[in-house]
């Protein structure tokens, strides 16, 4: 690493005067935690990292960075994936950290509403949620570090989005400090509200490009009064497709998870789990679902429910075999067990990630036409296929050979995310579900996106950040 | 009417050629019913009505606009209430009429989707859906000649707002031909997309001032197996919050509707209903209810849920008395009698209408408010209060003084406004939660909103339209 600051001094020392020098970072040892993402796959530099205590700090960093044409490049928990919360390798752009906005401003019980600042950490909504005898659904592995305003600002999804949509469908209302310092407060409690063009959907899902969005209200739903896990181990995808019609034709909306796993991630998981890995099915089948039933009536009701359409599986071949976790306990580990498959995928060498969705009655098609897909471009490649089946979101990624060299798999990285993202493109469907663009997926969603989407989002961001400061290099 | 035509010859015969001699309107016969909406509010004036019949059309009907400077007022069904599809008075501004794009493009049962064009009715949307076993769930007194074009753009509420969401939630992807007459084409049937800013949602609800939505994807729902209506009379505005509390946690999704109802209202439009109106309960109440239940269960269920609400809700003293539609026609007729409230003021003489929304938390609180405001200026004037209570909107309107003169009623109409809206704004609610804001709340938006948010508004506006031709002096 270098050791030449290319902010200056001077600059340096009048963003400090504004949130003091206390939280304004500029050594080393402070800063590492800011520019290295977790995994350790997005490095960047930094001269210095703000993290301002108030709306009108970040409103004073902000009219002082586009005065001074300074980039800022806004991070929460840094649980991102796609690279969006890391400053580039010129150390010229500043890391804006919201950690410490971190107050829940209101609970709204009768208006099922809570209003957080945007570096809250998920799991804090939870709690306050819960000790309210309400839920907030966002459910994510990483909710112990992430924060509500990087959720937001990638629109993240996780395993509740099936019953209760993506943070975009769970924001009402934002407050958002806009490039120039001004502050936009739309943090309203409203189901309808039909007075304009709708702003707050364009800050969601912007990573940071448009502006920084300081607090928000949130829907809160009510607490499910009974809730089943179940794990069942089926022939193939089309025979969990029907699977999944099935559920969904009897449960409703309370069929809040319905998660694809494939035998492979299936046994890297069960390989690598620290401890070991509890095995909901005794049996070897090649695909496995996840499904989750919460009922708002009774706990009786939820286990009629997962029982009704277990034995309607069952009965219709679509099951090949079943299990009802019999314990909070056990339903904890089967979550576990479908949270860990990701981590799972180190040990067994290099990967080449995607987070894709197509309609979800084209998954079936999307996993067979991708598997060739795969094969044609390294054929003992192992695919891992597992995700939100019910949201028609796979993360369909493909580890390297057994006892293959990991630099040569990694090689053909773009060759190989060509092959599927193609295949993507076949079913007109997403080549990011649910991660973002962030840095990783910029130049293909530029190259590949119809130009006049791109041209759109290009004068939209002109319109908002005329200077260029804002999380510049990120998503267009 | 002026005779002259300010449209010159050769402009309108460019535009003519564009779709053909037989769909470009000038005779004034033909191009009535385009510039008169149908409660006769709004009235405006053109010398050129054009019926496109394809997306290509569109796009060189609006390349030309842009290149002539030639204002463009999109049309669907012309059913909008706020005048935000009718041209202005100078008769420059040519009427776009979406009615011949009117094909159902696709219905695709395992996805739940179906893809139609701008001009297709609402009700044949309807119908589409149940003879494919599914539910469209938007539903409005319109429906039989509204357009699902004029729905997204005005991002349509209706009474199923509830359980499904209003148009914008029920909208996937769009086809939008823009200013310069390219075509945006997003008619995607993806439920996760993290690709970029959220176009979609800046198209759907900008009243044709963006672009022209041509066709969009929309979800489908699975047909309820069993329906409930029930008709509660209530003692209170803070009774029926209770038992909305109530029926919202007995039931979760299935209360797929619960509006409120004043005694005003009801009153006229048990005097005024063509034939008679059905009389669901024998007493008289102060406020009133009409519940639906559908459940995805069975008939049965749907039964024993609202049994169960109402039980709990006379015990607990929120319900004074209510009956269950015993039949259809019963529960259609429950209906009729909400669907008829608004037309039921007109032989009251005149009103003042609102469309405004507060957290339903709320609506006693502003209730008890807005009365007092509207007796400050009117002492005599009648409160019409009825709405979507569990959206947190009502349709607030106020009925002159019986005996009293309608113009010096109507003179005080912007009086009466701000002292509802200010009410409203004392909740940070919203004046216009589904109606939009067209040509009738312009002024009163650009005066009270956030000058922050009107100025993002125009930007995008200008980012989108450098010429001004979309449907000019609407919304912003």
């Amino acid at each position: 690493m270098e050791k030449s600051a290319p902010l200056d001094s001077a600059l340096i020392a009048r963003f400090a005067g504004i949130v003091g020098e206390h939280y304004a970072l500029t050594a080393e040892a402070d800063i590492a935690p800011y520019v290295v993402e977790r995994r350790g796959l997005w490095a960047g530099r930094t001269g210095l990292v703000l993290r301002p205590g108030s709306v009108d700090e970040v409103s004073r960093i902000l009219r002082l960075a586009t005065d001074t044409r300074t980039p800022i490049v806004p991070q929460g928990g840094n649980t991102g994936l796609v690279g969006g919360q890391m400053p580039d390798r010129t150390g010229r752009e500043v890391v804006l950290s919201l950690s410490r906005l971190d107050r829940i401003r209101e609970l709204d019980p009768l208006s099922n509403t809570i209003t957080a600042e945007a570096g809250v950490v998920l799991e804090k909504l939870h709690e306050a949620a819960e000790a309210a005898g309400r839920l907030f659904p966002l459910s994510l592995a990483s909710q112990g570090s992430c924060q509500i305003g990087g959720n937001l600002s990638s629109n993240a999804g996780g395993t509740g989005v099936l019953a209760y949509g993506n943070s975009r469908e769970l924001c009402m209302g934002v407050e958002v400090v806009l490039p120039t310092g001004e502050v936009l407060d739309d943090l309203r409690k409203l189901k309808k509200d039909n007075t304009g063009y709708d702003l707050k959907n364009l800050f969601v899902g912007a990573e940071g490009t448009l502006g920084v969005i300081t607090a928000a209200v949130l829907k809160l739903f009510p607490k499910p009064k009974g809730r089943e896990v179940a794990w069942a181990g089926v022939s193939s995808p089309p025979d969990a497709l029907r699977l999944f019609g099935l559920a969904e034709d009897r449960a409703g909306a309370a069929l809040t998870a319905f998660e694809l796993i494939g035998a492979t991630p299936l046994s890297f998981a069960e390989k690598h789990m620290p401890g070991g890995a509890v095995r909901p099915l005794t049996g070897e089948w090649p695909w496995h679902v996840l499904m989750e039933i919460s009922s708002g009536r009774s706990a009786e009701d939820a286990l009629a429910l997962v029982e009704d359409i277990l034995t309607a599986g069952l009965e219709a071949g679509m099951v090949g075999d079943a299990a009802i976790a019999q314990s909070l306990a056990q339903a904890a580990a089967f979550w576990k067990l479908r949270e860990f498959l990701s981590d799972a995928q180190r040990p067994e060498g290099a990967s080449i990630k995607h987070d894709i969705s197509v309609p979800v009655a084209s998954i079936p098609e999307f996993i067979a036409r991708a598997a060739k897909a795969v094969a044609s471009v390294s054929p003992e490649a192992r695919v891992v296929c597992f995700g939100h089946m019910g949201d028609g979101n796979l993360h369909y990624n493909i580890s390297q050979p057994v006892g293959g060299d990991s630099d040569a798999f990694l090689s053909i990285y773009r060759v190989m995310n060509k092959a599927v993202h193609d295949v993507v493109r076949e079913f007109n469907g997403s080549i990011s579900a649910e991660h973002g663009i962030g840095q990783l997926k910029r130049d293909e969603l530029i190259a590949t996106a119809p130009p006049i989407a791109i041209d759109l989002m290009r004068r939209i961001r002109a319109a908002f950040d005329p200077a260029g400061i804002m999380n510049p290099g990120k998503v267009i």
